[in-house]
């Protein structure tokens, strides 16, 4: 069956190995917004071995100290969901305070028009960040 | 400041120990929704030392185990959002394709009115599994 995290990138590809991929998601409310997109077609976090768990949230958290260190969020938000692509990936999220959905999820109520505007150069931030923090959890593994 | 994951457990509580617990969420909608709260009132994962971020999501995937084991859901849910209350928690939502807001997730609109029954030993059967599930891990670290 056809699936769009096997069949695509999905979103600009700020750091991959050959186990996972963070892109970049086309979110224009939510500047910042990655995910992180196990390559392998695997549905839940307890289909993977314990060992593939701990890799796959080493780089989820390194996506959230990345988004803190270069945007200084108010809050950052982690979610796994697939309902729609059961296809195991992690939503990484800035949030703002006054962003448009807050205090609400993303996929809540709308509260107000107010998106961040992305500088033109977040994503080679992201990228840049990304490598360094992923680079050196591998350095002490 | 007062904090509800503070001042009270926020859940019936299905197992715990010295850093965290897991509760049962009070969701008529959700039977088997579970949160894991960290005891301590921290706001973001990477504000947690590396070794505790791993023993926090060893919990959060032993009650996604347990959920599986008891309930198999169609899907499991996962998400630390904390924009209301800062202090580290996770919901593990079990979905289900008839659920009230599949796909969309729990915070969504809600599509259909068909609240899945509580088995009445529902609590007692994920205090088991999780009971189970946790004290194994622990014996093989």
């Amino acid at each position: 069956m056809s699936c769009a995290l096997c069949d695509t990138p999905a979103g600009a590809v700020l750091w991959q190995d050959d186990f996972c991929r963070v892109v970049s998601a086309d979110e224009p409310d939510y500047p910042g917004f990655l995910r992180v997109i196990l390559n392998a077609h695997i549905k839940e976090m307890t289909d993977l071995p314990v060992a593939d768990q701990a890799s796959l949230m080493r780089v989820v958290l390194a996506a959230e100290a990345a988004l803190r260190e270069v945007m200084a969020p108010d809050k950052i938000n982690l979610a796994s969901l697939g309902n729609v692509v059961p296809h195991l990936h992690w939503h990484v999220i800035p949030r703002y305070a006054d962003d448009p959905h807050f205090p609400n999820p993303v996929w809540g109520e709308k509260k107000r028009d107010t998106p961040h505007a992305a500088t033109g150069d977040l994503d080679a931030l992201l990228a840049g960040a990304l490598s360094r923090r992923l680079a050196r959890a591998r350095e002490t593994e």
